[in-house]
């Protein structure tokens, strides 16, 4: 089958309005009138972000999410997405149906269409990039440097699942409910909370929390106190023991958010989250970096602070 | 140097406005007020789209300039990317530095800044995405389906310039003067022309001319008909002999234009390509696919059409 052959069958199915059914040079579309454009992009690579035998409908969903957590936590409403496939000749039969399922069942699942794209080969590994488009008010996208002094310290969900999820894929942990591998295969993007008004400052927990959290904290010019008993654990991650709190803290894949809100906002930011868990974790500060204490009010110190792709 | 160092030091200086540094989740841009926005993606793949030891900033600028021949396809006004690098542990001391000078030199030229991206890591291959943002009048933008019986077939420059290049790159002809090599290495898109009104349909000559000149007929639902020796060669194809005509007709990589015109604007479009050669080659009917006549007349006929990425 032949790359036109290819985006006709599986691609163009997912084509919304605005990708002219994949069939020209570009995709045309008229932005949501008043609003600003939120633009991301992230790649999935095989043997980097993904295993050769894993599941392409999940790597799909998963290429979507991590775009959409980007999008969530810019606080704005994802619409739509371009896609680059770069896959060898020795795909397996079935990928190509499996992958497009996957994109199609979270295009329905986060009312996104598929804008454009290109494919081509490549010599031997997978290579996936999403483009995601999505809108806010003007004005009112969530950024990192926007935390004050004195606001607490959110998050959305359980931390450190992933991490968890993905030494149990590796066979070096025990996962009975596949709870931890779903987390690790399949995040949760926070997309569609109300947030603007409320949160001063926002990431995702893509590379750890404490070096996400870091992220706001450098650029609003604070500190960050971490209470590490306060973090929330799944009762799957708690029920792997205690030693396990600097992996939580340090590993990456959650797509949780992490949120700077003032504290008497705390109460309408669990209403705009009815439905997701939220949970106060600490305090930003005058100061610099993140400092996290222990149970009995210990400094803890983590020799890595999270992810970095090198 | 680590992901983050390597954005700041390398990519941060490229970011507009809309990017905010490249230090958020996602870019946050106002769109240009009453236009609608154009978006096209295209990768460039070790292996497959550039050599190993090629020059980075040329790739860099090929990266660009290939996405940046869709948005003038689309008769679009360019303005922004986003870029994704994949990027192996054994990359050249100095490769990263030489890219990004590219992409600077080049949006620096065709007035346009990085807006976002992603980096990681890959295994073996580099791979590279840019997604362009451009922007049209509403309803203003090229279709490749607006084409009509009797509309006479143009093209931008000369045709078949890049896949001579690519073989004298590859050792199997003469390019004394480096004229060829430098088509393939680093096309001209051909943004910036004023093509609405007068233009009825248009396509870039990426896969072929015959190729790309039959999506024009099938979206269009027409026959297209020319003359072969009408098709413009430049003094160094020309000088390559008289047996390269199906090769110059099907090989890629152009990246001119190929536009349906009524033969009431022929004289407006030249007047609105002033500085760029525009050739008329042939026309427009009822039916379907593409007819190539010779000098005397007869019907020609090439094994291939042009190239496809399998």
């Amino acid at each position: 089958m032949d790359e036109f052959a290819r985006i006709a069958e599986f691609f163009a199915p997912l084509a919304g309005e605005a990708g002219l059914g994949l069939r020209d040079d570009a995709a045309v579309l008229t932005p949501p009138p008043g609003r600003q454009l939120v633009l991301t992009v992230d790649q999935m690579l095989e043997g980097v972000h993904f295993l050769p035998g894993d599941d392409p409908a999940l790597i799909a969903r998963k290429l979507l999410r991590r775009n959409l957590s980007d999008l969530a936590a810019m606080g704005a409403v994802p619409f739509g997405y371009l896609l680059t496939t770069a896959l060898p000749p020795s795909l397996p039969e079935g990928w190509l149906a499996s992958f497009a399922a996957g994109l199609g069942r979270d295009q329905r699942q986060f009312e996104i269409s598929l804008l454009g794209g290109d494919s081509s080969s490549s010599r031997t590994d997978i290579a996936l990039t999403a483009t995601l488009l999505g809108h806010a008010a003007p004005g009112q996208a969530l950024r990192r440097n926007g935390a004050k002094a004195g606001d607490e310290i959110w998050v959305t969900g359980t931390i450190g699942d992933a991490v968890l999820g993905l030494e149990a894929r590796r066979g070096l942990r025990a996962d009975p409910t596949g709870f931890l591998t779903r987390r690790s295969l399949l995040p949760d993007p926070r997309v569609g909370l109300s947030l603007a008004g409320i949160v001063n400052a926002a990431v995702d927990v893509s590379d750890g929390l404490v070096q996400d959290l870091g992220h706001i904290c450098q650029e609003s010019g604070l500190s960050a106190v971490v209470q590490a008993d306060l973090v929330p654990a799944s009762p799957e991650a708690a029920a792997q023991g205690p030693d396990i709190l600097a992996l939580r803290l340090t590993g990456g894949d959650d797509y949780e958010l992490v949120l700077a809100v003032p504290p008497e906002k705390s109460e309408a930011l669990r209403v705009a989250c009815a439905g997701v868990n939220v949970t106060k974790i600490g305090m930003f500060k005058a100061g610099r970096g993140v400092e996290l204490y222990g149970a009995n009010n210990a400094l803890l110190n983590f020799a890595a602070s999270g992810w970095k792709h090198f």
